[in-house]
């Protein structure tokens, strides 16, 4: 602003919201305005939440999933099949396989793939835990859930050829139409995959 | 999500993102996640930021502005003409005006607009405030600077009504072409204003 209109706390309130994904400059302003205006309701609780995230918040040493406790609530739940790991690329990831509650699985957060040209190579993932983890045997099955993008399947077939000597089954997601999808919009590849792996009704 | 994959502190902490404005459950997510990677330059000096202007900031007792100080950091400004005083609806209407850096005034924000349907009359605006200011002396000019919504001009209307007594010049903004606008596609209302207040090359 052209000159002070408020203390400088509001401004490095808005500076920080602005760093936020998925606010800007102009809606972190919003976003602080309001939040101060429910003060009892949104920024106070807002402020605590955040303070007990950051105090107590870590990566899971088993797996990297998000949480408070080591390990962490995936990887001591008893009632989950420990012995199928869905390996994916990122916590969000993980998240979002969970929301479609399809499996009752553990997961291996790779925190990234390989891409040569950023300077990310194997030793910046998480794939010798993986391997450690396969190599403690108890594994059946490797879900490798990474994204369907050339780094993505890079990183599959890399971890795959590190896995060779292991009596794990290794598996990997269907391509296929998304549910809700129009054929009209969806590339050549994918309605080429899914024509190949058609199935019956 | 179907199954708990982490500590409730995670899960309370998307929860009140996603009332944040600009913010829904996805994005809330999203950025849940990214402040947690981001621990040290993100989610520790947010939950620090929050907390202090939870503790500080309050709302100016002369003109309403959000602030740490009372009186706010414009009504103790020696450099500004305090004897113009900028009325609007909302904190963010002051701060959007200051970003126009058009005017070196005071300023009168007065929570929202008469709104008989939604029980909002003049006791739950800050006018009685404002004709205290005015009555207090020194006041020279008023902008009503009001949005241009019939609710917003009914409120001008009833200010303009409480002050008829006071020695003050009134003004408000003018109507016009937005600058940058494209005269296809504003409504005729605009234009019509913009012809009536044409001005010479």
């Amino acid at each position: 602003m052209a000159k002070k209109v408020t203390g400088p706390e509001i401004e490095r309130l808005i500076q920080l919201l602005a760093r936020v994904p998925g606010l800007g400059p102009r809606s972190a302003r919003r976003a602080a305005l309001h939040m101060i205006k429910k003060k009892e309701q949104l920024l106070g609780p807002l402020a605590a939440a955040m303070s007990e995230a950051n105090d107590r918040v870590g990566l899971c040493s088993t797996c990297g999933n998000a949480d408070t406790s080591d390990p962490c609530t995936i990887c001591s739940d008893p009632t989950r099949d420990q012995s199928v790991i869905i390996v994916v690329e990122d916590v969000s990831d993980l998240w979002a396989l969970e929301r479609a509650a399809a499996m009752n699985a553990a997961y291996h957060v790779l925190g990234g793939t390989l891409s040569p040209l950023d300077g990310v190579g194997p030793e910046d993932l998480a794939i010798s835990q993986l391997v450690d983890r396969v190599s403690a045997g108890g594994v059946r099955e490797l879900l490798i859930a990474v994204n369907a993008t050339v780094e993505g399947q890079t990183t599959a077939h890399y971890i795959i050829d590190q896995l060779g000597d292991f009596d794990v089954r290794i598996t990997r997601l269907a391509h296929g139409v998304p549910v809700g999808g129009e054929l009209d919009y969806l590339d050549e590849g994918t309605l080429a995959a899914a024509i190949r792996s058609r199935t019956s009704f």
